[in-house]
């Protein structure tokens, strides 16, 4: 069941690209591109920060780092919706695979990747 | 206004974790490093495929697909919980923004970065 | 046998980073992070690019690229003085391993991943 | 004046395209791709260490950090001979450009932007 402020969002992104003659561009190849390069403005902010740091932001780079958040997601919706595909269910259906793939009583406290189990 | 799905996910994230003590490993500076991972193993899917064989998988690849866009979101609302950030607002605010950057009629047709205009 | 261009660049580098007081800031952890944010403004020159326009880039945008190369090798020089890698031999170690991984004869004209074959 | 021994690595790669009937796949929009699926397999070592523990890697942690680098490696060697860029003198250039950009006498201690300063 589609969730109607996500597919709000697709919609007003769809209307956007085609008001702008932009889906030319947007190939789910190209758009993979777009999307990685704002998670890597996202990882800048973080790059010269501790761990520590990181948890405690001050106010204006939270800011900053929600408007990374925010073009990130825009992206993900994008693409979700060009190849469509639910997002929502998804992540949901990589939920439920994860928590077989990282059963909590053999994992806890550490961080290996599920292959090294 | 929170979206009662997003906030079912992140709540199933954040139980996740911590039956897992994983909460120690999720400082937004680590998962920030964790989200373009995943973003990499989506561009890795495009990496030697035409624009054209993007934009139409074969079966098996857009489940794969599917698989990666759910791993970045995972990471996605996990960084936004971690750092009390509305995803949902964050976006509807950045689409905004990006209006007011790249009016219709000025950049149709065109992908200059909006500093070009 | 270590290369004196690449190990006066890495000595540069050292110096660089000792004069600013940066080692602190160098951790492997962190420098990968610095890298993969400059293989992201790379990427970002194409995001938007045919295939074709990115075989034959303006001249601005050819001198940029050379600048993205150049923070990349940077980084990558450091990481590797920081690991007391040597560069050069690991990538000559890793064309040999590639060789045994794609026979020229089974994968000619393939970009599948190895793993497929 | 060109180094021999990247010299020579690139020509190794240019030929191991040849054989394989790879040069198709390889336009510098691709290849950038590439390099940052490779960028982000070295973040992915380090992304649940602390900075600590990514300055003193197990052996077996070392060995697989080095191809990585040498991944890296390998693709930014390509890039650059696909546009006739000469890596180390582009390295050189921008070693100078950031000594311009970053007075040891200001910056010292301190990580931030350039652009802040």
């Amino acid at each position: 069941m589609p969730n109607p402020d996500i597919e709000r969002l697709q919609q007003q992104l769809r209307a956007f690209a085609a008001e702008r003659d932009w889906d030319q561009f947007h190939s789910p190849k190209n758009l993979s591109m777009a999307l990685i390069a704002e998670a890597a403005e996202l990882v800048e902010h973080f790059q010269w920060l501790t761990e520590a740091q990181s948890r405690a932001l001050p106010d204006r780079k939270q800011a900053e780092v929600a408007q990374e958040l925010a073009d990130i997601f825009i992206y993900l919706l994008r693409i979700a919706d060009k190849l469509d595909i639910d997002l929502l269910q998804a992540a949901q259906d990589k939920v439920r695979i994860n928590a077989g793939k990282y059963p909590a009583d053999s994992v806890r406290g550490s961080a290996k990747k599920y292959t090294e189990y």
